[in-house]
């Protein structure tokens, strides 16, 4: 079968591992090369009609296979069903007449009409194999196979046939005249998440193992596979080499975000110490764990409000601290018996790994490892928070690019990073036009014009102290949050900016060191850090980027500032202790750059399976 | 600065990003282009040695800048301290004769000695920029910087200079004479890890932030980039879209792999309900306790024999009941009061996510629901499995390679997987080939020839069966296990069949049902199952490979046979209820890919920061 296959598709290459023809090599063809051409292809069905028989215009015989001819006329004898058949709507008629849902008479016409043969007919199916946008008209005629099977939206099809050009003239070229059903799968037409057409994105959250077949998410699949290769491409043309990152960790990577836990203990045989203590004497266990309470409302207010980043790991560090001294209680307390207070302890060393384990916020502290030893590297991973903001922009687990580049200042990375989102846009615009301009039209009209204005000239480069600057000077607008020096620019300062006053991509650069985490280098003011982040029209926060503490004194120094736990970090010390180097990198948050591209702003959309607070489904 | 520097490399371009010529564009160059080229180079120190400024020859003015003779001179007047230094030999022998630890002569002595300034000398390192395998020749006279400085081994190193014809003739080309020191990274000796020449690399596996600077992991970690481009590479060529696949999932992939729960419950405040309760009446709930304790033993020991996979699923399905069981006591004890046993809940609902979820342990299931819309797509990403196991082959994070093809069939699979590894081995010898050389040399001098192997014909394709008469017909062999139909082929008979029978790779396939996950598809005997494996010389079993089972009814049965909780499988059973499609895909262990290319078997070795039982260290 193989053989006789090959042979017969002249024109049109087949799908190396499929033994179909992929549609995409269809329509990259003029109809010329293809009218007569025997193919097998496979897909599924996006939208469907049926027309009688006899009303359907007899094509052209297009020069084709002779047996054509014959499968689109179908058998010529007429039955005494088909001639019931030309009276059903007749007989439909009549049953509205008698009514009733148990009226003998109707139950017996309607048992006569089921037992009669399907009106001869032809279904026209558009049928969609995800390598494109378009679908392929594809016609199967009721001798072949019951419409009613495989007109239902969603059914999946392999069927062999001859192409051609549609009997109707249309926008199509070129349509499909099956002659075999090689394969049909079903559609429970009812419980099928899809059978409403266009059904809103949101609808289908619940049932992200479908969104894929939606035009709409199988051009944001193929447009983050374009921006994928792109971002490998761009790398390893200017000599960047990839690392894999560890995604559990004992390292905190900024010291404030909220991280996922990695465990083997739960759920199963119960392994965790069981502590019965008795807290009367010295300080009281339940008022630590008041404070602990207290203190935990004060950090989710400090995070609400996106504020000083340095007052919030304080306080956590300052939970940090209770934590430890009520486990020292616990600790202390754990050879009495009593009854007084019941709490627990976990016991680490009995886990899979004997310390603390944690799904890794950033790869970048690690990829300094490699960037110190072998130059430009960079990561392309998952990256987790367990944050349970309701931010359209963040989920729990989202992709990251990372880079780290030895020898390398700030301005390195600012030019880098211009460079490599000029260099994703512009493969994307070349790559993706068909995708881009379905996108356009369905969801955001200013796509493409976005990707024009990123690739085609320079970002507006900025300190935050000239951000401040500009808008204070804003006169006509009122912003939500004030403008003040040493806090977050918010979501709508940094839009502002973008939009309004430069129309471009900004960078922002030279923070506060307040707002930025321990291991971005000090500059000589001794106020400001060498970080800079890049806020694009309509995702906003794109990359975040530092030149990273090369000394050893001034990073011990952060660390102690911030109460971080040194000893976690003795690995990351030790790259300063044995030749330190200068270097810079950023991170990039790839489905955000999805995002930005294909228009669809709530990443939720753009994530083949998003976790987010309250929802794993799958 | 910058537009200076740029004007001085008439031959050799600067990296990008970071203002310093890359060390292998200097040795892709010949050096006829290259001598009197003043070029800025960083690196690390390998090796160094120290010659005294007198005997080394004068090498002929090399038509370069005046500057270079002057630097190469160094300062001509003889000081007081010069001519003692060249007595410092004689000192020291009569230190010795003096000898003793107090000695206040000695003492005195030692103090001139050390105040004098150090003899005019030039150091010679070798410094690695992670480039390539090769290491520049800088000369740094001691007039510009203490050699003492810049020797130890992995001292950073930023430097201007002249490239030069080497004063001694020898293996290399080319050196630098340094002329300005613009950065140096000092180590401190006897802490740093790598001070010692050519560790061990096990030795290096708690410094794992440092074995990037071994000439052997950077050759591994170039191998690995170029690998990893290889691999999107074939995908883009024949047609595949990249899929994010998640990390955390609520489904179990194949109902047998211990996994890593994902939680947000632990080391933070209590959440969690203790349930203090009196299990005096009915079931005792100590000896149902008991009974799972044995039951994990058996299951363990079926682990560790490695045998009937369904026999094992059945123990774990048995042990899941009988803590569902222990559960319902619970619930049903937890209003009562009493202190006899005392245990606890999990409450997941007030976790994170509201159901119990896992670090994936395949994507293969997730990325059907791609395949079922898209036709050919596939995934590279991380992979977990919380095994105790001691095997060189995995550790608990490894990262793997899993595609899936709509209307493909086994067979196809088994083509796809043939080509894709002979593509990325033809890739590797043609893009690595010093890396390659230098691990042939350094690990294992088979590895080129294994590639050849891989790479130039058709890999052997034996039935399971076959493959078990064919091992039972060894006379002059003794296996440790035994070959009996219905288990698994140990390590031991597939590396037999690939080194002593076939001496090339081999594809095993359709293997006895019990052997295979769940959604493997049934052959129409019955009994065996379409599966296979492709097992190397060496790495051993690479790729896992199968039809998955299209036929809803078909998969129902495999689920309630196995006792598998099949609403964690709805959403997957919902491809077969909608839609369904004929579909094959493999998986491959990407880190063992590495692992067989560079030689070094261990895979903690070449993955970045293995993380395995018991270690975690960063």
């Amino acid at each position: 079968m193989d053989s006789e296959q090959l042979s017969f598709h002249a024109h049109v290459p087949l799908s190396k591992y499929s033994k179909r023809v992929i549609l995409k090599t269809i329509f990259d063809r003029s109809s010329d090369e293809l009218v007569g051409e025997r193919v097998v292809v496979g897909g599924w069905v996006k939208s469907s009609s049926e027309v009688r028989k006899e009303p359907l215009p007899q094509p052209p015989p297009p020069g084709a296979a002779a047996g054509d001819v014959a499968a689109a006329t179908g058998p010529k004898d007429v039955s005494c069903g088909e001639v019931l058949q030309t009276r059903i709507s007749f007989f439909r008629s009549i049953m509205k007449v008698l009514g009733g849902t148990h009226n003998p008479i109707r139950e017996k016409m309607e048992s006569v009409i089921q037992k009669l043969p399907p009106p001869p007919s032809i279904a026209i199916l558009q049928v969609s194999d995800g390598s494109c946008v378009s679908s392929l008209q594809v016609l199967v005629d009721s001798s072949i196979v019951s419409p009613s099977q495989v007109m239902p939206t969603g059914t999946c099809l392999l069927v062999e046939g001859i192409l051609r050009q549609p009997a109707l003239q249309g926008k199509r070229d070129i349509e499909l005249k099956v002659e075999k059903i090689m394969h049909v799968g079903t559609v429970v037409q009812d419980k099928y998440p899809l059978s409403k057409k266009r059904l809103p994105l949101d609808m289908l959250r619940d049932s992200s193992h479908f969104r894929p077949r939606t035009t709409t998410v199988a051009s944001v699949t193929r447009i983050h596979d374009a921006l994928t290769q792109a971002t490998h491409t761009f790398f390893m043309n200017n000599g960047f080499l990839y690392v894999q990152m560890p995604i559990i960790t004992t390292t905190d990577c900024d010291g404030f975000s909220d991280k996922f836990q990695v465990t083997n203990l739960l759920g199963k045989e119960t392994k965790k110490e069981l502590v019965t203590m008795d807290a009367s004497e010295g300080i009281s266990l339940e008022s630590v764990r008041a404070s602990i309470s207290e203190k935990s409302k004060q950090v989710e207010e400090l995070k609400r409000t996106d504020s000083n980043r340095e007052a919030l790991a304080a306080a956590i560090q300052d939970i940090r601290k209770t934590n430890e001294l009520v486990a020292q209680l616990e600790a202390r307390e754990k050879s009495k018996l009593g009854t007084s207070v019941r709490t627990e302890m976990v016991n680490f060393s009995e886990d899979f790994f004997p310390r603390q384990t944690y799904l890794t916020v950033s790869g970048r502290l690690h990829l300094e490892s490699y960037a110190c030893a072998l130059g430009n590297v960079y990561s392309f991973g998952p990256r987790f928070r367990a944050q349970k903001s309701e931010s359209k922009k963040h989920v729990a687990e989202m992709w990251m690019v990372e880079l780290e580049m030895a020898f390398s200042q700030l301005e390195d990375a600012m030019n880098c990073a211009d460079d490599f989102l000029k260099f994703v846009g512009k493969w994307a615009l070349e790559n993706c036009s068909e995708d881009l301009k379905f996108l356009s039209k369905r969801v955001d009209h200013t796509i493409v014009d976005r990707l024009l204005l990123m690739t085609s000239m320079p970002f507006q480069r900025i300190s935050y102290a000239e951000a401040l600057e500009v808008l204070t000077q804003v006169k006509d607008k009122k912003f939500e949050a004030n403008i003040d020096s040493g806090v977050f620019l918010t979501e709508e300062h940094e839009s502002f900016l973008v939009d309004e006053i430069y129309k471009k991509p900004v960078i922002i650069h030279s923070y506060p060191r307040e707002l930025k985490p321990f291991h971005v280098r000090l500059n000589d003011d001794g106020k400001t850090v060498a970080a800079f982040d890049i806020i694009v029209p309509k995702a906003g926060k794109l990359i975040r980027a530092s030149q990273n503490e090369e000394r050893l004194s001034v990073l011990t120094t952060r660390i102690k500032e911030l109460s971080l736990p040194k000893e976690q970090y003795e690995w990351y010390l030790d790259l300063r202790r044995h030749g330190t180097v200068i270097h810079s990198g950023f991170s990039l948050v790839f489905d955000l750059l999805v995002a930005n591209t294909t228009g669809l702003i709530d990443v939720r959309d753009v994530i083949p399976f998003p976790r987010s607070h309250g929802k794993a489904n799958n």
